[in-house]
């Protein structure tokens, strides 16, 4: 299992397992001499952790990051920052009876095709609480990206069928997080709260759709060959735990679209060249263009469920499994910053390509 | 302008600007004493290559690919293969009124402020012409891969707003072939080439959507955490031009769907361990499931269109422009090979992460 | 500061400080399903350690390994393997008066031209201590080598002006490591540990040469271009503190050889296909050659000494500067584990490529 | 084979045989709007070409450089760089007895054993022919670092037993030059034009070595862990076919001294803070000190030789082999091109990382 790094001038290295002693990240490549906010880095987190509502997992971690290098006097060093999150509220126990049967919707019998020897507590390597590292990392690309005026507000846009109203501007940070689910809209709230609660009193999940604005960008970042600003973002938030589509700007949409309605008119004004519609979503020839950058992902409902399903075991038989650990009944609420983290990551990485 | 080069283990390095002498490819890391079929690879060219149907663009290309380095006696050495495709049909002069003004939809006015130069003669190095390089190498990827037993199909499902019929097997080549839109249904094709006629007629530009189905797959491609199939499937094919979205088996659809529905549940019989439906598009936890992989892959409409728009010049003084070069109505049927040529260099590079 | 990972196949992520909480590394892309020795491991680490013997620095530093991630019940996972040495016996306190003022020799000085931001306590990111981590991911790569019956030896050749006597075996490691300062001939060691003794009484330091044998290697290893079996070795053994200078087989003595004398004759007989001379140390055109690969690396004396030296502070004034730490009179026996475990970083990440 | 490419934020990629149709390489990473001169470029490859003067081999090529990518109107476009020399003076013929014997001091056989599949002529990809494109690069590297007051100058040193005399200063390019050997000094020239002539009569070869020193160096390029200034040298010096050791400063001779006499003490007058010493040779911690940087490069004798050696064939059979090949009895004044061109390459891929 190679690859557990990404980036090529702001390189983020994963590292640990669900129920071993920590998860973390060494963060190599960011810039020295600056100071960290440890409260909004901790902000982050704690709206990544499990146990944050009543409608998340019972897992309950206080996702505590240590920092044990890179960082002294309270300002970077330049050198690789590593930070530490301890695992405490691992009860391994619960795993015991899936040591030797796969469940569906998870990697435990590809781990033991691929590896011959696996973690199976509470999903090893391949848990979602790898993504804690990650949104430490990211929150420091997030302090990085505000100094120079780039902001990225992600909110949760659809649960199962239930959607939020469409929307142009960016919502307001502060009623996104006003909300036990992240979306900005009170009355679909609502109606997201109902059908998670309603989920998970049947032991099932849900799946639903992240969207991310980020303004204050520049003209010109990302590469226009193999280091398209999509592609580069697309590689980050495809690499998190259950996405299954990303799309920009107007998206799958676009494709039924003609090209007189589709291209942005460039347009001269006070305020400099920018574009008066925004269909491309803020990029063009894999460059941003100025305007908002505008993401959708698409999230499956999570796998582990508490309903009784058919699956195989390590002796290949047909087998039942019943509850599959403790779970979220829709990861979308926490999903919200690791998304923001993942974008913050891509786009620190491109803009240090040319500073 | 970094990040021409991709692929961990079966580098891909592209070069070439649509006006210059040639564009191309060398590929590194490719096996030693390998045969290659050259008209194999030729006939993956001719898929792409403009000219060779009524309904594309009139820039008229033979597209035959010069081997320079790395192939000896008709074998790989294993050494770098370079390969060149001239630029015959590259009328400049087209384009000597778009020096100073910047076409909607295109990168031109990006290149100006981010690399102060620019060859805008056809979109430079933006020009959906460096893809016959990438062809050329994901032919090679394509012969390597049919060694194994693994099988990529693309075809166009849809063109603007007229969607080929829901399919859950995966199409013949042949039927996709013999349709000049390469969609498998006839009376689809038929529909979609009606529609790119009239949108010729309109000077304009139509979008759409390519699948792609890969069989054939083993088990555990993939690394699970920033080596995630979809995310390196996600990376090369996010980088193909005009792409806007992305996504894997029941893609955004998943969104909206329970874990109880989606779940893929394992099964074993006969033919071993596998699943009966395949919500999860053949990925689960980043790694192949054994299943066919499902991609759906959307295009915006071509930017470059025959009707007057409004944009600014590099005064950024506001203008009109009227036809902004030669162009494809509808780029689809000629991105089919393009998109499986990504896929497969995407497949081969994991592959060979673990041999 | 980029580049704290090095590896393409056997990544490690180097992290830590002197005088910070750990030290550590992350190796990524081991394989999995391998069981650890841990007292092996412990084993390297205790060569390298300081206050192994009255000759080297006073630090004394247990340096046990913590595994915190990416091995379960004793084996591998194939997930990153996370290893942390902490910093028990850091007298901070020390260069307290080292804040402002820059030791000959030393990195201080421009670490504060290129970061702004220094921890100045014992070298910081600089310091030898780092070596830590790196000898404990050698020591992973050196077990897994040894499974595919390469050794490793390392000793020390030259101290000062004493050398030992020329020899074209490799000597025995316990002989070796019965030396206090890891030469494996008895009467240059007596002698070596006087002109450390000497050197220590005078607060001066010592240079030296270490020798390293690679043995059971198999034909081929190396890639021909910018993957030379010598380069790589060279690009992770110049990274190790003091080295001034690498050579292979004959080395520089090599630029004083006709060709006539310096070609190795391959010859054939019942064990196969060999060279009977060794002149170019076990590898030609970049690839190993199944011969015993010969290594000499070069070491300055160390920069840290207890003489009083002239220098400059941080208002860019001539001062002078006494004591510049508590040291090593002579790096070079604790520097034998560190030669060892670079050669195997290096040689894994080659073999790596083509398994 | 793979590693054909080089640099992290300037990358070359090598490709092309001895007696292919080309040799080449592509730049990706080079700024964008930068003015090439073609003329010094071309002076670069003339100092490196075959056939230059009657001392080296007779292979006669021109090496006349095509750009054909990433240059329009004179100027770079931040494009890759694609420039490509052709073969045309390749007498394959000549190599048609070896294609089934191993040249001793040549990796014919490894390749056999490695790849299963060769290119016997002249070497395939392992011939030096393949630095032409090096050179190339090395030249658009050269003119990015003079453009910032860095200057590069390389020299023969020693050939055979034949040692210019020790040298402080910089020799003047033009004295080196006006010497058919590289070496700046009439006397010792003429002596080693001798040593080449009777070496050349013999049909034997003699090695040598290359100084380099690179003068205007800003104090701090260098990465202080891996990417240490002398690693990341080595790593592009050693990869130059035939090279057998690298050292920095006072190198070799750094092990026989003492801390005291080779730490370089800081000194600040009106020109700054530097050292007045320079045995580190212009490199601490792994970074630039501002000091002229000094390098040794220690090649073996070529291995190519005219006179009758034992060796194998592809049957294992033992036999002997003649002449093998055109040659050049001395390649170090051919090298000094080559040496400062991977010199510049290193060093401006450590630039741009901190621009």
């Amino acid at each position: 299992m190679a690859r557990n790094s990404i980036g090529k001038n702001l390189t983020i290295t994963s590292f640990g397992e669900s129920h071993g002693a920590a998860v973390g990240v060494v963060v190599d490549g960011y810039p020295a001499n600056i100071e960290i906010d440890m409260e909004a880095l901790q902000l982050c987190m704690q709206r990544r952790r499990p146990g944050q509502s009543e409608i998340t997992t019972s897992r309950n971690e206080s996702d505590v990051v240590e920092i044990i290098s890179g960082v002294f006097e309270g300002k970077t060093l330049g050198s690789p920052i590593t930070m530490i999150i301890r695992n405490n509220d691992a009860k391994s126990i619960d795993y015991d009876n899936l040591k030797n049967i796969y469940r569906p919707g998870h990697a435990d019998l590809l781990y033991d095709v691929k590896y011959g020897h696996r973690d199976h507590r509470g999903g090893g390597r391949s848990s979602a609480r790898i993504t804690a590292g990650w949104v430490a990392a990211g929150a420091l690309a997030i302090q990085y990206l505000e100094k120079r005026g780039i902001k990225i507000t992600g909110w949760v846009n659809q649960i199962y069928n239930i959607v939020a109203p469409k929307l142009e501007i960016t919502p307001n940070r502060i009623e996104i997080e006003n909300s036990m689910v992240r979306c900005w809209d009170e009355q679909t709230s609502s109606e997201m709260i109902a059908a998670i609660e309603l989920a998970k009193s049947e032991n099932d999940s849900l799946g639903g759709v992240i969207q991310c604005h980020i303004e204050g960008m520049p003209k010109g970042i990302g590469e226009p060959v193999f280091g398209k600003l999509q592609a580069i973002l697309g590689l980050y938030l495809l690499n998190i735990n259950a996405v299954k589509g990303i799309s920009f700007g107007d998206g799958f949409e676009a494709a039924g679209m003609k090209g007189s309605a589709h291209n942005d008119e460039w347009h001269s004004d006070n305020d400099g060249v920018g574009t008066r519609t925004n269909h491309s979503g803020g990029i063009i020839g894999g460059m941003s263009t100025g305007e908002v950058i505008k993401i959708q992902v698409a999230f499956k409902p999570t796998s582990t469920i508490g309903k009784e399903q058919n699956t195989v075991n390590h002796l290949e038989e047909n087998v039942t499994i019943a509850a599959t650990g403790r779970h979220d009944p829709c990861v979308l609420p926490r999903a919200v910053p690791i998304v923001e983290a993942m974008c913050a990551l891509a786009l620190m990485d491109l803009i240090m390509e040319n500073p």
